[in-house]
C-alpha cells in the first residue's frame, strides 16, 4: 500500500535533483497563460475528489504509525484526513482558481528621453522551497499558490505525514499529466531526515526562496542555515494594550476574542497590558473572565495585587512575556501608560499583530505609527490578521519579516518583476 | 591628525552596540516629516563643503598607508577624495533631497464588510546594515539614501577607508547634530577585521536588512553567513545576442558600447553570443573593432574560424564563460540560433541585464519573455541598467535577486509595508 521512495545515494543528491528538475520545469510554466494554469488546478480539484479512497489509505499508514509512535492526539488530528476534509482541500484549489493571477501585470511603464521603452512586469519568482510539518493540506495549498502563480515548488513536508504526501503528490502529478502544467514543476523530498532539508538550504541558483512554514524550531532552523533567501513566516507574540480610557466592554471582549477564539494560531494574544488606572477598576472582572473561559494566567505584581480575589495569579517572568505560548495562557501586565506599553512591546513583541484599545483618536495614533509590526490595531482583535479576512484569498503564511513581503502573503507575495526595455539601437554615452 | 576609534572589548561588542544604538534611534527617525529629514541633508550637503580640508587631510592618511602599503593605483584612485569629488558627493545628497519620500505612501485602503477599514502604508525597513569597501562615496550615498527614507544605518566600509570614513562620519553626524535626525542613526563599524563584517550579519532582531556593495567573494561572504535578510547585489555576468537578422551596424554599436563604455561595472557585457549566420559574415569585422578598442578575445571554435586572420583570439573555457572580467576581456561565442542562446544564458548568466539584437519583433519577444534576468533588452546596450538611466534618481545598489527588489533600487527599495487596522470593537467570529 506504501507508495515506493525513489532511492537516492544521499539527502543532498536527492535536493539537488530535485531542485534541478523543477527548475527546468519552472522555464516553460512561467510563460502559461491564466486559463492553462487554471485548468490544470481544477484537474487537480476533480483528482482529490475521485481518489479520496486511494487518499484515505495512504493517510491511514501515516495515523497508525503516529498511533504506534504514542503522537499526541492533537497531532494525530491535524494528519487527518476524511473525506470533508478532502473536499475541504479540493475547494480550496478551486478558490484559488477564482483568484486573479498576478503574473504579467504592468507595474509601470516609462519613456525615457533617449526613447528606451521600460516596462516593469510581473513574473513568477521561479522555484519555491516549501519546508514545513505534518499537515497534509499545506501541500495541496503549497502547490496550488505555486502553480497558480507560475512558480515551480519543492515540498519537504514532515516525516510523519510522508504517505500522505506521496500519495498527493502522485495525485497532483496525475493529474497534471493531462494538462500543460508539466507535471516536474511539482516536487516531493521523500527522504524524511534533516539533512534533506538542511541540504534545500544551501540551493542557490536552483530555488529562489525558501518558505518555512511550522514552529519556531523550525523556522529557526531555516533562518540559522538557508543562504538561499527566506521569507520568514508565523512567529507571533502578539499584545493588546488597554489604555485608561478605553470601553471596559469592548476590551474585555477583544481580549478574550484575541486570546481564546483560536489559541493555537500565530495572531492570537500572549500578553495583555493594561494601563494601571484601566486595571485597578478593572483587573478583577477580567481577571475572572479568563479564568472562566479556561486561561491560566501569569501576571505582574500590580496584576495580581488588583486581581484580588477575583484569580489566583502567578508571578509572571521575563522568560513568560518572551513566549508564544499557541495555548490557554496569558500574560497580564498593568504598565504606566502608553511609552511603557510601547517599550514593552518593543522589547518582546514579534513584529506579528499588536491592538491597542482606547477612546482616543490621537492616542491610537500614536500607538499606530509607532509600533513596529505587520499589523497594528485600533478597537479590533487582532485575531484578523489572515488573508481571507483581509480579502486577500487563500494565503501561503504570514511574513513578519520586513522584505518582500509583510504580513498576510497572497498570491503577489509569490511575484517578482523583470524590466524589458526596448530600444532602436540606443547606446550609453 | 587621525580620528581615535572608540574601544570595545570585541568587534562583536563593537557591531551589537552600534546596531543597538541605530535601533534606538530608528523609531524616532521613522516618524519625522520629509520635511525634517530633507532638512537634515541639506545640513550634511553643507557639512560636507565647508569641512573639505578636514576631509582631505584625514583622505590622505588613507592614501598614504596605501601607497605604503604597494595598493594598485586603480584600487587607490577609488580611494582618493578631491575638493571636485567631495562637491559631487555633496551634489549628491542634495540630488536625494530633490527625490520623493517614499516613506508614508497609502498602497492600498480596503473597507471590509465588518467595518474594519484596512489600510496598507508604506514605513521604513527600520535599520539597514551596509557592507562595503574602499569607495568613500558610499558612505555619503547611502547615508543619504538611509536616512531619507526614514532608516538607521550602520555602515561598514572597507580598512583602506577607515580614516576617510571615520572623518565623514564625523562631520555627517556633526550635521546631525543641528536637525531633528538623531545623530545615533548613523554608525560606523570601526573595527577593521573581517570579525566586525561578521559580526553584523547575525544581529537579528537588531538589524532588518543587510546590503553587502562590493565584489564577488564580499558578496558571496555576506550571502553564506549572514542570517540577517540580505539584498543581494551586483554580480553581472551580462550577454549580448546577436541573431541572424540583426542589423550589423546596430549590433557593433550596442556590442562596442556593452564591453568598453565602462568595463568595470556590473552591467557591462562580458560574453557576446553571435547567431553562426551573422557571425559566419561579420565575425572579421567584430573581432577587429574590438581588437581596436584594446579588447581582449577568447572564443568558441567557431568564432575563431570565422574571424580568421581579421584578429587572433584565444580558446575560450567553460571557466571563461563564468567569469565576471570587469575588464577589457571578452568571449565570442557563435551559436546555433535563439535556443542555444537561452541555454548559454540559463547556465551562465546572473539574472542581471540580457540583450538581443534582432530586426524581428517575435524573435525579440521570445527572448525577453524567457530569459530570467532583472533587465532584458532589445536593441539597446546592456549599460542603461541603472538607477539615474531609468529615471529612479540616485540607488543604493542593483539588485539581482528576486525577493523584494529587482534591478536598480533606488529609495522605495529601502521600505516595508505596514497595515493599519481601525475598528470600533470587532472580534472575530
Amino acid at each position: 500500500m506504501s507508495t515506493q521512495s525513489t532511492t537516492y545515494a544521499t539527502p543532498q543528491a536527492e535536493a539537488r535533483d530535485k531542485a534541478s528538475r523543477a527548475r527546468k520545469a519552472a522555464s516553460s510554466l512561467a510563460i502559461l497563460t491564466t486559463g492553462q494554469k487554471n485548468n490544470a488546478l481544477e484537474r487537480i480539484a476533480e483528482a482529490l475528489l475521485q481518489r479520496t479512497a486511494e487518499l484515505l489509505d495512504a493517510n491511514e499508514i501515516d495515523l497508525q504509525r503516529g498511533r504506534d509512535n504514542g503522537t499526541a492526539a492533537s497531532l494525530l488530528d491535524r494528519l487527518k484526513l476524511t473525506p470533508d476534509r478532502i473536499a475541504g482541500i479540493a475547494e480550496g484549489v478551486r478558490q484559488v482558481i477564482a483568484l486573479p493571477d498576478p503574473v504579467g501585470d504592468t507595474v509601470q511603464s516609462i519613456e525615457r528621453p533617449n526613447g528606451l521603452r521600460i516596462t516593469q512586469v510581473t513574473v513568477p519568482l521561479g522555484v519555491i522551497g516549501m519546508i514545513y510539518e505534518a499537515r497534509p493540506n499545506v501541500t495541496v495549498d503549497a502547490a496550488a499558490l505555486c502553480l497558480k502563480t507560475g512558480n515551480a515548488v519543492v515540498l519537504r513536508g514532515g516525516s510523519a505525514a510522508l504517505q500522505t504526501n506521496l500519495k498527493l503528490v502522485e495525485v497532483l502529478r496525475g493529474a497534471l499529466e493531462h494538462s500543460d502544467v508539466p507535471a516536474e514543476a511539482l516536487q516531493l523530498i521523500e527522504d524524511p531526515s534533516r539533512a534533506s532539508a538542511d541540504a534545500m538550504l544551501k540551493l542557490n541558483g536552483l530555488l529562489d526562496v525558501i518558505i518555512p512554514r511550522g514552529g519556531a524550531a523550525l523556522i529557526r532552523n531555516v533562518i540559522e542555515n538557508a543562504t538561499v533567501p527566506v521569507i520568514e513566516t508565523g512567529a507571533g507574540i502578539c499584545h493588546t494594550y488597554v489604555h485608561e480610557d478605553a470601553d471596559a466592554d469592548m476590551a474585555l471582549s477583544i481580549a478574550l476574542n484575541a486570546k481564546v477564539q483560536r489559541p493555537s494560531v500565530c495572531n492570537s494574544m500572549e500578553t495583555l497590558l493594561l494601563h494601571s488606572r484601566f486595571a485597578e477598576q478593572h483587573m478583577p472582572r477580567f481577571a475572572a473572565a479568563m479564568k472562566e473561559a479556561g486561561v491560566e494566567l501569569k501576571g505582574s505584581p500590580d496584576a495580581i495585587r488588583f486581581a484580588g480575589e477575583a484569580a489566583s495569579i502567578e508571578s509572571a517572568t521575563e522568560e513568560n512575556y518572551a513566549t508564544e505560548y499557541n495555548d490557554y495562557v496569558l500574560n497580564i501586565r498593568v504598565v504606566d501608560g502608553l511609552e511603557a506599553a510601547l517599550e514593552h512591546i518593543e522589547r518582546f513583541g514579534t513584529r506579528h499583530s499588536e491592538c491597542i484599545v482606547t477612546a482616543s483618536d490621537e492616542t491610537a495614533a500614536a500607538f499606530l505609527n509607532r509600533v513596529d509590526a505587520a499589523a497594528v490595531y485600533h478597537n479590533a482583535s487582532t485575531r484578523f490578521t489572515d488573508g481571507f479576512e483581509f480579502g486577500y484569498g487563500a494565503e501561503i503564511g504570514i511574513s513578519t519579516q520586513k522584505l518582500h513581503v509583510r504580513g498576510p502573503m497572497g498570491l503577489p507575495a509569490l511575484t517578482s518583476t523583470k524590466y524589458r526595455v526596448q530600444g532602436s539601437g540606443q547606446i550609453r554615452g
